[in-house]
């Protein structure tokens, strides 16, 4: 099973671009046999997990707490790590390509742990930091899986 | 899906009791629609995962590494931590029971963090340790599911 | 600068034994030009720190939170991990003995990771595990300095 | 005691302004009774420990393995992780401010946590990145201590 990491801003309105974005990337990836790997919690990452559940995907949440109680009601798997904002770089190392939208400081830290990591990462309405392939499209995912 | 841990020796042999013991805990697991949660390498790991997949199940490996290279052929999910032995609190906070097999010093910190997280323990053949549950028999660990 | 561990409960009363050994334990690895490793807590750890800063030493706390407001006041410097019980093997890890005396769960995990990593450790009314070295009296440190 | 955070590229040349402006702060911090924390490896971080081991300074390294000796020489406390990249977080946790200079993506990854855990961070020669206070001489530092 091919893992992809979805990241983004967990403050972000179900209205919004980067949310609808999230849950077609969620679709498509779920309809390619992908499993996608978050962090597990509201905004993008729930609109990627509920995405992929509506086309009968898994979805792994890399969770903050050691109970997972926070995840959105679409992730499958909880990994619950208690290591807080200290968990994001599992997130990215758990799956390649890694997909951001949108996001602030939390996604900035695990773009440049992605880099870190040498994984492909592909931007949507994100950090402008060159090394990062921006798509427009949701489709646009599947030239990278 | 309830997520079960399985802790253990990574040293152990294929011929072994416990190795034994592990696969039929693996194959009850998946047929009992648990997914196996475990630290992803040879040993006990390798075992659990390897019954589970003869049963159809889900198994999930909690990676020591960046890469996860160091998966055993019965993983179906790599969660790449890179955290080293650092990892062990995840593996046993990401399931409910924790199912020990034998095992060494890295599984007595899995038990240890297991008291901590307040989780329901279930021993074969492991540390003798006040707390745990000991069982005789994989069918054992049907009553805690 | 030699680094040495000292890890035990965190509940543990001012008034017990326990207490009484660990501040004598750090008076002695002050005078002999130790610096002090714990979790920066109460308890155990709060009294090492104390009789290290009596006699001058210093004192490290490697710190469950980010923010590191629960270190006890004989912490010199704070460690802000955010990783919760996660701390625990970095403890271990930046010493050489480990000093095990009294303690719970934590303990047992910070015993066990000691034994991964292969410090040499010593225990006074502590965890009963094969291979800790048995101290009767806080002067019994010196030979492991 | 003040503990302040450097952070950086392990690869600077010891010609580089970078290297330089790292080893004046060094000096700057030691005089001033501030602590340094950094990663403990090469480039930066030996270049700011240098300088404040010159001026008398205690030094810290949050180093990634469980042994630290990939310390450089002017580390005087070895905070061992274990947690190869996954370190980064703690350095900059355990200071305020936090100073960034030069760098690559592990800086990045500092930066961004340093946001996210409400730090105030100075820039020299760093990624251009809206909130970095942005300073020019190594004397600049010395209004944020």
């Amino acid at each position: 099973m091919k893992q992809v990491s979805v990241i983004g801003g967990s403050q972000i309105s179900p209205f919004s671009d980067e949310y609808k974005f999230a849950y077609e990337v969620g679709k498509l990836l779920a309809k390619n046999n992908c499993v996608v790997v978050c962090g597990g919690r509201t905004g993008i990452m729930e609109a990627v997990c509920r995405g992929a559940k509506e086309e009968g995907g898994l979805t792994i949440g890399i969770m903050p707490s050691y109970e997972g109680s926070e995840a959105n009601q679409y992730v499958d798997i909880k990994i619950n790590t208690g290591l807080s904002w200290n968990r994001n770089p599992i997130i990215v190392a758990s799956g390649d390509p890694v997909i951001a939208i949108g996001g602030n400081y939390g996604t900035l830290s695990e773009i440049a742990y992605s880099f870190i990591l040498g994984k492909t990462i592909l931007g949507y309405k994100t950090h402008n930091i060159e090394g990062i392939i921006k798509i427009e499209k949701p489709e646009d995912v599947l030239r990278y899986l």
